[in-house]
């Protein structure tokens, strides 16, 4: 639980703020002029702003031509800022080539799979696996990082901005023989992962292998899903190339990280990347208005901290009025900006920073809000803003304390990119869905929960698993769980599961992979999905969608519900296997959303797995510990409509004063941190 | 109020047809052969056919190699029509290139934004900015209009056909630098008025700037307004080239022009090309059947009347069975044809043209309906073409008459365009939808509505306007508006409006631009978007859906509904303001469309703005003045289906008699024309 | 009613099976590893296998580097294959080139219309156009057909796999262009032909003509017509090349043929497939469950045999446990597997082979269903299997015999191409649909049918013909059509019916083209589409959608049901003509389904086209005829979920026992075979 190369737990950043949790955002002065930036001072101080990303977007002001740099401008910004108060995260600005890098280097724009050649005119348009892209990343990086390593101003380095833009260029190509080279060896190995005597696709040589450009027909699923493994490794070699030469050129307390999009793009493992950075930094935008965006924030804020291996991580980017739907951005409501922030603050976050300062004036993210919007400083944003900041900055205490969870749901990129692939029986396998149900369920029940990754081999610190859509198992996470499950963990496995190799290859003999079928004591003999809209109902009165299963048991395994229709009537649907000191369940069937719910809070039950407090659902108790044990502090945050009493006891941060012996009530929308003993 | 070089109202044209309205449509008689032709003769006389549109499509005949000219058959086409009384309005035929061109010229065929280039078998497959294209495509309009500029049968000259191909190719990118120099003058000048700053995007030489091409993310906003704004330039430099060539060499009273498409087509600032057409000519092919062909009639003639400051103007083309939808062609009804193309003449035009005279046996427009249909003359659509150009026949004294309106819809090119983006609020933000909405209300109403510019210096012929998607609004439009409103005017803003400028820079301090948000007596602060599907109630029990806003007075602006749920509750939502003289309403939500209805029916009458005469919804009264104010005529159209009587008097140009004391009663379906004083 | 070279019924398949009915299916050992061969040779003898398709994907093994073979691998397949007692249905792999093929030749890898070039990493990516690739698939044909031309194991050659690949490359511009020359003998002929007077697109030399690639509007239909049609007889030049090779090195009791995809796939004229295969060999997945599959199998396995001339035919694919439906593949009930098997039988085929024998393990189509699951033979699927090969090994007596109709669906590939093209009148006319409809309308009034091309000489065979969707027809099938009317036939003509000529150029003076107008005694003057959703009521109580239509009739003509709406009220709608010694139909509306199925029955029994037993709508019985006359076995197939009895008589191969007086009782699901006098 050490942070980065200084061991400080956000790598030191909390120590450069002085103990305080981190509260700003993407500032980009350059868009304005003079009488902006004092206006700019004074009201950073004024809602309590600690913290500034700068330069994200300003490689074409930096290096107006190839190799020709401006930083003049940026020391006066650096200067001032840490004049005022303000510590800056500083960003190499690689996301954004300029115009002229285009023109430079026509081969580094990136190809869709296509074959169409993107150009310049918006932003991440590049391709990772180009070098002279590498190299115009890693010069203006290794130059900032010269002239800024030991600004004072500077308390964190921000390489990148969310690594997302894939490419199937020829350049691509390339790279990706040579990752197959290193994870497989030869290319024997790799005709024999990717099955390739099926369809006549045997390699005879290496510069045969292409990314998955567009052909005729289904693509070779190995191949996909290493395609994917290599974009993610080749984005993770130029963030490590970037992060590598700033810590040449800066203090060690100065935590290098890279702001990570979730919840739902899956271009990373963000597993690897979480190993990499010195804090996890999220961007987060919740993609549904109320409790939704509750939930969501809890779902994103989970996995953040759960990729860092449970250290507090920051909140990089949130919309300070942005709720993101389908086809509209939805405005926040009063209050949310505060309760936002605290929940990402309680889920781990050591601050909570936004997107952006200012709002924009013009570009392509006019309409995107900010701290300070269009109308001023004058505005219900800008006021619940400072609000926000002066109740951040009474948080100091809890900055490195940390957030312990019973539960996780097993979550792995390689089960997400092999469930995103053609030819599955059904559209309805949907790995980002399915995980969100899994923590949402926990979440309605008020568990606090990680994400874990199957083959983590530190599951002993979960009492329950709940593994929604664990599609792709390696032999080794399957008996790792059997082991976790023998010497007494409460494991649920959903359907489809355990069905294929790290090759992609299927699991023969009946499913899901062993030993994980010995734990569950099943054996799936056939998939039977449903049609579109049709729906079943088990024997325990509750129904499922999307997908059955003709199961056999092996005792001491029970059904504890079956199907009722068809060729599976009176069959097993719902089981239960006591096996060692654990119990593994098994759902072969896509249980409605209610059914799911009070399915996984009695297998959480069965586990003793228990909310912090009993409070109604949408009220939040959250725990963050010190990591010494020498106190706690426990967030309550109602996300409902109605006021909610809590019998409760400790010192109330916000009004500074012990709670009363009859606890509190918190109104709707209302929050309170207690630090408890 | 003059047309074209010689001033007549319709550019001399009607002059040329003896003082008659047009009546007759695209003749393509190469398609066919003699006995045709034979019968094509007999046929026109029958159905009192007029004027005739040749040549669209011959190129390939008329040019069969580059360069080698074959008029012979032309000429004979020509002397024919005119020997049978039947004038001409000859086309330039360069929307279609022959399939030489393509092998000639492969640089010259358009690119789509992700680089696809199109070829030829189809029509319109161009690219206006590439050399040689305009050179081939002045040289052939050069050549007709040497050898049929003085032919006696032709009347009118037609150049091109429906511009609307749009290109991204590196011809046109070249041609969009130029534009940009011309505009912005520096290349600094273009960075500021794009807002280059943000998204690293600042550009360092003009080869730098390219179309909005295939780009990772969103595109910045002003330059994708630009390129809009420089095609509709390109496309009106082309087609001046070739008027300026026609013109040197046909008599002044042969007016030019192209037949421009309508009305949701938007590749065209349509308000530009009405000053250089000496007519503006439309094709307008209803949407929807019944009463919403009706209003969409009215909604493109009266566009048309606008483009053209006022004057008559020319229906180029309708179809005489067609009525489009989404993914089929509906029917007419029987009586169609004729309150058609009554109701085009009735909003200003000088006749009624259709697509085409003889249904194609062949070809992608075989079953584009025609005059004369495939199954021939022994038709209810020919009987009822004939029947239709009877009538018109009699009505050749409102020739040059004009239509006055007292009540306009602002609409401004530029909005649509930046309204057509990437990065908007809110997927439902549809200028094209609004803007119909607004004049249906008006149509509903009974009023006679033009269009204006918001910048039209001269907004003080109108009592009432309605600006019902103002998004982007310059300064001098502004003051333009707030001036017109304080000398009396009464203006109705709708929601999202004059909150960017000509740059699509934000407006800050609050939307909508100074000083029309001193003349509204609203200063907005926040946007709120609505879900898809939700919607709100107001105080008044109206209700609306997709946007809603955060409002603050300035009086005497008062609220007559406000918000009744949410944040917003007891803020307002419709507001009026008393100011200076006149009046100005602001709709800060999207009302349902009865209340939207309601609302501009208000409004009018507030501003002293009525029908011609009070009848039931679906009956038109329109009329047309004679320039010097001897005569009026009022066209009466029952679009409905019951019977109406209309208490008035005058002059029955149909039945050639004074209308009796107790006025006439429409039948469902019909018509009159009424002399008045 | 010879079968290839040989005479044999099956091409002499049956022969070389011992006169059984073949059961097997692919067989892909170069997935597996020896361990798997040697219970692949023990399962299939479980299993009653006797036909193994082998080396569909074979190419990158038998030719691992351009001119190497390495054949030693499949010689021991086919050593050990027949030393099971499976015989072989030897492919060609040219379906699946491999990676070195794409290096080795880019200009033969396929390119899109929008000018995408595809690649491998897929299967079927070739251009059939390109000589590189023709010339590489005839010489690994004609290899394998030198080594294994006399192979005792090989029983049947199986060129190539559903060949469905389309290209717009230069090389296939060529070809079109060689095809051109060959059809319209003149540039002025093919000018004539595609009516490019219109639209400016006359051709002035060959090498201006080019594929139908994207193009800025609507394409020319008489091109993108004939490009179906070169397209179709390219894939079929490409077949008989490889089928010539063939013949040059086996014997003529080896039929060859490839395997046609049914029922949706509209690439190729399957009629012309037909003429060239020794057997018709279809694969087929039902695309829906229940009784919707079971009147798939009818409607493509009637398809299937009328392809062939009503000779037996090959069920080359089917899937043991799939049903494709849009966006998911279902599971087969218990006993589909049987009884769908049974159900190709009935309808003709002499076999029922599955794609595959093993579930692959890898590869893209790692869940597509076989007769060994991935959970292997200790599972349902497996058993059914077995069972089923048990059965079908029961009936070889049926081997040869044929199904005889009275009744035939009209099917013309040019109708469906031109149907599937760009301007048509509505969307909603859907050639695939309506010929399922009118089939599926037969099917349930218990009617054997077949499927007839238009211009076949031998439609005296019939009593009743439907022709569902009759877009397009030549002058001589029109003749054809009056005049076996005029003998005494029975003809439902449906709306949109012989409105254009092979040409695609519209019929004039009224629809449909003569001399079938005179038959049906009807004129259509004007087409009346109706809008989405729309409903019309008839006279008669039935309702009708998506169509309707003026018609004037000639005596004794006469209509049946009227309008009852609009401009069409009290006009006729449906309508019977007397004709000499038959009577046409003629419903212009398209009828729901209930009435359409109404209309068919009444059209049936009018014509006296009863089916073989008056049972319950899914059950079938369907009639085979020795050839010689001396038997028939009637296939009775239970596809309800209700018992029904059924009195007849006859010994019944399945129980291998004469039926009792009473006739027998069929549960739900259950069959029956019949050998009947």
């Amino acid at each position: 639980m050490t942070g980065g190369p200084t061991g400080g737990p956000t790598g030191g950043l909390t120590g450069r703020l002085g103990g305080r949790l981190a509260f700003g955002g993407d500032y980009n002065p350059e868009q304005w002029d003079e009488s902006v930036w004092k206006e700019d001072d004074l009201l950073m101080r004024w809602a309590h702003v600690n913290l500034a990303t700068v330069g994200v977007f300003s490689w074409a002001l930096l290096e107006p031509e190839e190799g020709r740099y401006d930083f003049g401008w940026l020391d006066a910004h650096l200067d001032r800022l840490h004049a005022n108060g303000v510590a800056v995260d500083l960003a190499t600005p690689t996301a954004s080539p300029p115009p002229w890098f285009t023109l430079a280097h026509p081969d580094a724009m990136p190809v869709t799979d296509t074959g169409v050649r993107l150009t310049h005119g918006s932003r991440d348009t590049y391709c990772l696996a180009a070098p002279t892209y590498r190299q115009a990343a890693l010069r203006i990086a290794t130059a900032l990082a010269e002239r800024y390593g030991e600004h004072p101003a500077v308390a964190m380095w921000h390489v990148h901005n969310e690594y997302a833009t894939v490419c199937w260029c020829d350049h691509a190509a390339a790279a990706f023989r040579t990752w197959l080279r290193a994870r497989h060896g030869t290319l024997d190995a790799v005709n024999e992962a990717w099955g390739t005597a099926f369809w006549s696709q045997r390699y005879g040589s290496w510069d045969e292998i292409l990314p998955p450009r567009a052909t005729q027909w289904h693509r070779n699923p190995g191949l996909a899903l290493d395609y994917r493994r290599f974009w993610s490794d080749e984005a993770l070699a130029a963030y490590r190339e970037q992060r590598d030469a700033i810590r040449a050129h800066t203090a060690p307390d100065r935590p290098v990280t890279t702001n990570l999009m979730l919840p739902g793009y899956q271009t990373l493992d963000l597993w690897s990347f979480g190993r990499e950075v010195d804090v996890v930094g999220i961007d987060h935008y919740p993609c549904g208005p109320g409790l939704d965006a509750a939930a969501d924030i809890a779902f994103g804020a989970d996995r953040a901290r759960s990729f860092g291996g449970g250290k507090p991580w920051l909140l990089v980017e949130q919309g300070a009025n942005t709720v993101y739907t389908a086809d509209r951005t939805l405005p926040k409501e009063p209050g949310d900006i505060l309760r936002h922030s605290l929940a990402h603050i309680a889920h781990g976050s050591d601050g909570a920073l936004f997107f952006q300062w200012r709002q924009s004036k013009a570009g392509a993210e006019v309409w995107h809000s900010a701290m300070v919007p269009h109308a001023g400083p004058d505005s219900r944003i800008f006021r619940e803003v400072a609000d926000t900041g002066a109740v951040v900055a009474r948080l100091g205490e809890v900055t490195g304390s940390v957030v312990r969870a019973q539960a996780a749901v097993l979550h792995d990129s390689d089960c997400w990119w092999a469930l995103d692939g053609q030819g599955l029986p059904s559209a309805d396998l949907d790995y980002h869905g399915e995980l969100r149900r899994a923590h949402r369920a926990l979440w309605d029940a008020g568990i606090t929960a990680d994400f874990a990754h199957p083959a983590d081999p530190g599951l002993s610190r979960y009492r329950l698993l709940v593994a929604p859509a664990l599609y792709l198992l390696s032999d080794a996470a399957a008996e790792s769980l059997r082991a976790w499950v023998q010497t007494g963990g409460t494991l649920l496995v959903q359907h489809f599961a355990g069905v294929v190799d790290p090759d992609h290859q299927a699991r023969l003999g009946g499913y899901p992979a062993e030993p994980l079928r010995e734990a569950l004591g099943v054996r799936v003999e056939e998939f039977r999905p449903l049609a579109a809209g049709a729906s079943l109902r088990l024997s325990d009165g509750s129904t499922s969608t999307t997908w059955s299963e003709s199961l056999r048991l092996t005792a001491p395994a029970e059904a504890f519900a079956t199907y009722t229709e068809g060729m599976l009537a009176d069959q097993p649907a719902l089981t239960r296997n006591r096996y060692g000191a654990g119990t593994a369940w098994y759902a072969s069937t896509r249980l409605d959303d209610a059914a799911y719910g009070a399915l996984v809070a009695r297998v959480a039950a069965g586990a003793e797995v228990h909310p912090e407090l009993p409070l109604p659902r949408g009220v939040e108790a959250v725990r963050r510990h010190a990591p010494d044990g020498t106190a706690s502090w426990l967030f309550l945050l109602n996300h409902t409509a109605s006021p909610v009493a809590v019998r409760t006891e400790g010192h109330d941060l916000l009004t500074a004063r012990p709670l009363p012996a009859a606890g509190l009530t918190l109104p709707p929308g209302g929050t309170a941190i207690l630090r408890q003993g």
